[in-house]
């Protein structure tokens, strides 16, 4: 099959095959083609996010194939809207490729998208494609309230438990495989390919009642760490209440106190709260000493901790 | 003074240093600092629209300074949303640099940014900043159509007027200027580095019944293709009715006609419309031929039109 660039092709023919490509869901009331686009926002309030994502530092090509490029980047973006609590409703994608990148590479990224974002009720509704040296992917998300509060960073108080849903440390573990040239577990590999957030958390933990709610996309320390600042409170973790798969080998602790990219949700609740299996205990918010993060009463990167910061 | 750059302040210290110097506009119910921010959509409906600006294609840093680039990236954005009726609420910006990049450099940025959405009621609500080898800017805009229909580029009908408000082709002649090495005269210069779009326009355009409107991006004739193309009619420019400054040297027509970047709007109207001093009627609607665009009833491009696809 002969291959064509996106350069061959060009600007308006790419955005019809990708326009093709990406069907609209049901709260986009205008989709691409226009100066902008038009989403539904029933709450009467948008949440609203953007990251950037760039080759060589965020993915690498020989690492990732484009659709698994395309569910991450989508994944990232969707996570920070449920962590809000909201419920995700559009994508707009703006790709900077080379011109020699071929088209089949931009419909499987596209493809990804798509497939992140149809089983939560959004889909990519708009967005630039523009000609760049390297890959940059910047993806909007924005989502919908539905009437509640936003879940934001600022709300534990001393006294709450902290808990988690969702996966640690194995895109982290992952990557340590892929940097070391070592192929397998599938499992840790394809985690660092492809997170699997669970979107739900996000309104499942403000119906819950959660008080404050973070997606790990930094680390578990890291992200709590945002928590604990803005809401002026302490957070101890209980190392023993954190299982460290075998497979993530000798730094396994490590992955999971400060691996990233899982898109695990982390939240504070009050004692009251009677939580669902799928969210699993790991400590309780104080009010002692300075705002951060504790592990077994020490702080992270002290004792024990020494790979810490690498 | 000495200066300091991104990658000596670190991600965290220049997101601090921008935030205080983005202070949040009305619309803004949650700014940065949390997974996403909440924006204002009171219409129960987001305008959502997004643009990649990348270093040496869209700006280069030895022709602008970061101010201008800053307010440049905002207005064609800012733009975009106006174009559908709708008034700006906020931005994201996504920001890839190298680490080199001087710290006073982004914040000028930042500071034009700020500045050209403030009279428009907007701001920068949130976004991300990620290292690169070159400047890349992806800027989201949102706006609120404040109960109206959004104005699209697939109304317009044979009768309808065709009429432009803002300017046309002075950030092209200010490009030419820039690309021969010529400095001046400043008004075209200043042009191209820092457009000036009527915002206003799309709001106007919308109450005063148009039918379509489009922000001239990427040239008259261009843009208003796609009014032709998707309302599926012809439009018809009376050359005459277009003035071509002295200043734009022997290629006026040409800028006038296919210039981009200076994000005047161009709209269709009804008739009977009574279109305030600030609009120019530049043409006329009619249901001949295949959709398309007509100079002096030629096809662009054929005739005096050489240069058209330079």
């Amino acid at each position: 099959m002969p291959t064509i660039t996106i350069g061959e092709l060009g600007e308006f023919g790419l955005i019809e095959r990708l326009t093709a490509r990406l069907p609209q869901g049901p709260a986009v009331a205008l989709g691409p083609g226009d100066d902008a686009a038009v989403i539904a926002a029933p709450d009467g309030r948008v949440v609203a996010t953007s990251d950037l994502l760039v080759e060589g530092r965020h993915f690498r090509r020989d690492w990732s194939g484009p659709y698994d490029i395309g569910r991450k980047a989508a994944a990232q973006n969707l996570a920070d809207v449920a962590a809000m609590g909201a419920r995700p409703t559009a994508l707009l994608l703006g790709l900077a490729a080379p011109a020699d990148t071929e088209v089949a590479w931009v419909l499987e990224l596209a493809d990804g998208l798509r497939e992140e974002c149809g089983p939560v009720g959004a889909s990519v509704a708009g967005g630039d494609v523009v000609r760049a040296p390297q890959v940059v992917l910047a993806v909007t998300a924005l989502g919908d309230l539905g009437g509640g509060p936003p879940l934001t960073r600022s709300g534990a108080r001393p006294g709450d438990v902290v808990a988690v849903r969702g996966r640690l440390g194995f895109a982290s573990a992952g990557l340590e495989l892929l940097t070391r040239g070592i192929d397998g577990p599938a499992e840790l590999l394809d985690a660092h390919r492809r997170p699997r957030p669970p979107y739900e958390a996000g309104p499942q933990a403000r119906a819950l009642g959660a008080t404050a709610l973070v997606d790990v996309s930094d680390g578990l320390v890291q992200d709590l760490g945002h928590i604990a600042a803005a809401s002026g409170v302490r957070v101890e973790l209980d190392g023993a209440a954190l299982p460290v798969p075998e497979s993530f080998g000798p730094n396994g602790l490590r992955h999971v106190l400060t691996g990233g990219d899982d898109h695990a949700f982390a939240g504070t609740f009050p004692p009251e709260v009677a939580l669902p299996p799928e969210w699993s205990v790991v400590g309780r918010v104080t009010a002692g000493g300075p705002a951060g993060v504790l592990v077994d009463g020490r702080p992270p990167g002290a004792g024990g901790w020494d790979h810490f910061r690498s």
